[in-house]
This record gives C-alpha cells, structure tokens and sequence, in this order.
C-alpha cells in the first residue's frame, strides 16, 4: 500500500526546487541519502543518482533491497542541488512523529537558522538524545539545509512542532525541565548539573535566548561563561548543556 | 608615532573588498567594531559609519576618546558589507602575536572553515582560553568571515601561526598535550578527564580529523558519541572539550 503510494507520488508529481509547502523534500549527498534509505526507507519517494556518481552499483543494490526506485538523472541533479559536488539525491515525503515519552528531550523554542537547527539534531543524536521538540515559529526541520547539516541524523530522532511551550510541557509531564538562560542571578551553574531520571533541555532562540517568563518553569540553569563574550553560539550551548546532563545522569 | 602610521596607512591607500594579501581587514557591524575599538585601539586605521546609523554621538565619543578618525561613507559600506544591515566598519591594520607560555592553550590543525574558526575563538574565550595555535594551512584568521563570526572575541586573545604541529610543541614545551581523536581503542575518554596544571587541547580538520600520527604525541582523547553519527561537528568537539578541561582543571 505505501508503495503504491510512493509510485503514484513519483508519477504524478513533478519535483522542483524545495518549498516548504510541498509534500516532499531531499537529502544532498550520498552519505545523507545512505541514512535516510537505511532509517526511513519507507519513505522514500526515488533516488536520484548523476551518472558520474562511482559507487552506483552499491546503491542500486540497496535501493533493489528495498524496493526504491533509482534514476540516473543529472538534469534534475543539478536543479536541485546548489553544490557542484553533488551526485546523489534522496525525494522522500515528509512525515511525522512524536516524541518519546519515557525519554530524555532537547525543546528549542523559535529556532531560526536551518544550518543550527541541523548541528543540533546531529550533536543530540551524537550524545544519544533521540527526541527534539521545536516551539513554532521556528527553522523548517524538512529544509535540505537543515536536512544536510544534520547529516541524515535527522532520520535517527523522533521530532515534534508545537504551537507554544505549554503546549509542549502539558504533553510531557513526566519530564524535569531545565532552561538554559543568561540571568546569573535566579539559576544554577551548570558546574552543579542536577541528577534527575527524565530531563528535558530547553534553549531559546540564537538572537534572543529564552526570555524571563522562563525562570518560572522548571529549573533555570547557566553555562559558566567569561565576561568577555556576550553569550555563547546556540549550538555550543546545546552541545555543551546536552553532553554534561547525559553524561552526569547515565 | 603609531598614530602616524596610521594616518599615512589611511590617506595612502584605497580601501577595497577584503584579499589576505593586503595588510589590513574590517569588522562588519557596530558589536564588533566596539569590540575591536575597545580592546585593540592602536590598530584601528579608521571607522566607517552609514549615515543612517542611530548611534552615532556614542560612537563619534568613543573614537574621539581614542584618537581614531570617523567617516561618514555609505558607499564604502556598500562596498565592503555583503548584507544590508551593516552600519558600522572598523578598518584595522593586520598585527601578530604570541601565545603565553604559562596560559592554557587550544591548539587547531589546518581549520579549513573560516566561520568554524571565528565560532571556536568566541567559544573558547566563552570558556576562558585567550591562546590560539593554528597550523598552516590553516583557515584566514583576519577574513573579515572569521571576525565577524568571533564577534569581536579575535581581539581578546592571542592568536600564533605555525608551519607544523613540531613547531608549535617545540616551541612550548611546558604544556601537557592532549589530542582528540576519534580512535576508540588507544584513546582515555573525556568523561576521565586527566587533572593538568597546563594544557595544550588539539584538534584536527573539519574533515579529517587528526591523522594516526597524533596517536604518539601526548595523551590521545575522545570525546564520547554514539555510534549514530559518523562523527561531532569540529566546533562542538572544541566546545565541549575546553568546557570539560577548563572546569576540571579550575
């Protein structure tokens, strides 16, 4: 039945360019394409190969394994791509999921860049944190951007949107949660990483952080960080905050 | 006399688009413009600003207070910004450094990305390390793209160029060296974290990582990950790895 709706997906639409009301998206690259077809491979749409690519015979064994269609198409290759280097291309069609709930989360309230968004998703599943929740509005988690510097981790986690943060934390009671924030004076350092079974991680947004309404929910805590920078990147402060909680808590 | 020279290094030559091979280079935007003028006032050749800027009497004080001449040139702007929103320009002539031999240091091997490099600098003084060693070839540290992405931090540290690893560690001999490696089976992992009174934190390309080599040079270090992703981004490796020595060795 998915099948039949992929190849009816294939024929009837003609892909272009990514917008982000379309149905579908793609992964640049072969090592993204390689993890979406080995984690989702049921949502793949076809792939695309350029018929420069070396390795073709490994990925047409893979895609026949899994019932994918390949094409060798460089004309559309290069439409998509905006990279020059670029010979593999995986159409899949978006979906979604929900998160875990007897697992810890990462929540990132109005992220806005594509490029963070995916680091983040890579960093998080580096550190074996498998569930991401993202408050609205925020970076388009299916953009090939972000999809790209996730590096296909993306395929790893379970993601879920969420119209507001109480939306988010009337969803998932069980979870202690812990707001990174610049205020020194009301929060706890990070030096003093709680113990706790089910955390979840909240950060703000890159230009803003979370605003005060934040230190009245949960446990605010801060990165330790000199003077002489004006904060810390959305990214280190998620790969830093993420690494110690997991690795103080297992 | 260093005034001087700055005032004949305005009047003699034209500004243009930034090239490695000129002896100076800007920053982009008001943030780290006062950054640069605050902390490297006697390298500032001059300070453009848009007439639109809102800021203005502020800026014109702090110039004045300095000795560093302030024009009024939107064309130039244009010239040298690549965004819409830049206002302000700082114009500084290039200089060098020297690391401290006594400081902590974190030592990159040929960075390739000029945005990963401005990041690690914000990060790392973020974490309290003011010395930087960059073995060549190495990412443009003066590319007005590193200093913007340092936000201003470049001008807080010290900064050294080597030709090769040997350079450098002959050089300061005193420091304990740990290099991150993603070798599992030689390496300690970073939630050992080893006690030292002076270290050296390596690492390797973005792409690459550090070579087998480095496995006999110092400790050899991973910083642990799952084996969902292939690897971490190189500027959350610096991140959590200098946030981990530096609290561990406070």
């Amino acid at each position: 039945m998915e099948y039949i709706d992929k190849k009816k997906a294939c024929e009837q639409i003609q892909i272009k360019p990514y917008k982000k009301k379309e149905l579908y998206s793609y992964t640049l690259g072969a090592f993204p394409t390689y993890e979406l077809i080995e984690n989702e491979p049921d949502k793949v749409w076809k792939v695309l190969v350029h018929s420069d690519y070396t390795d073709i015979e490994n990925l047409t064994k893979l895609c026949k394994g899994r019932g994918i269609s390949l094409e060798v198409n460089n004309k559309l290759i290069n439409k998509l791509s905006d990279k020059e280097n670029c010979y593999v291309i995986g159409i899949f069609g978006k979906y979604e999921c929900k998160l875990s709930g007897d697992k810890p989360h990462v929540v990132l309230v109005n992220p806005s860049n594509m490029g963070n968004l995916g680091t983040i998703i890579r960093t998080i599943v580096g550190f074996g944190i498998y569930d991401i929740a993202i408050i609205l509005p925020g970076a388009d988690i299916f953009n090939p951007k972000t999809v790209r510097a996730s590096m296909g981790a993306l395929f790893k986690l379970n993601f879920q949107l969420f119209m507001s943060f109480d939306e988010y934390a009337n969803q998932y009671r069980e979870h202690d949660i812990y707001t990174f924030m610049l205020n020194e004076k009301e929060t706890l350092s990070l030096n003093d990483c709680p113990k706790s079974k089910l955390f979840s991680l909240v950060f703000g947004n890159e230009g803003t952080g979370l605003d005060d309404s934040f230190l009245n929910v949960g446990t605010s805590i801060m990165i330790p960080q000199s003077p002489d920078v004006d904060s810390l990147n959305l990214t280190i402060a998620v790969g830093v905050g993420t690494y110690v909680f997991v690795n103080h808590n297992n």
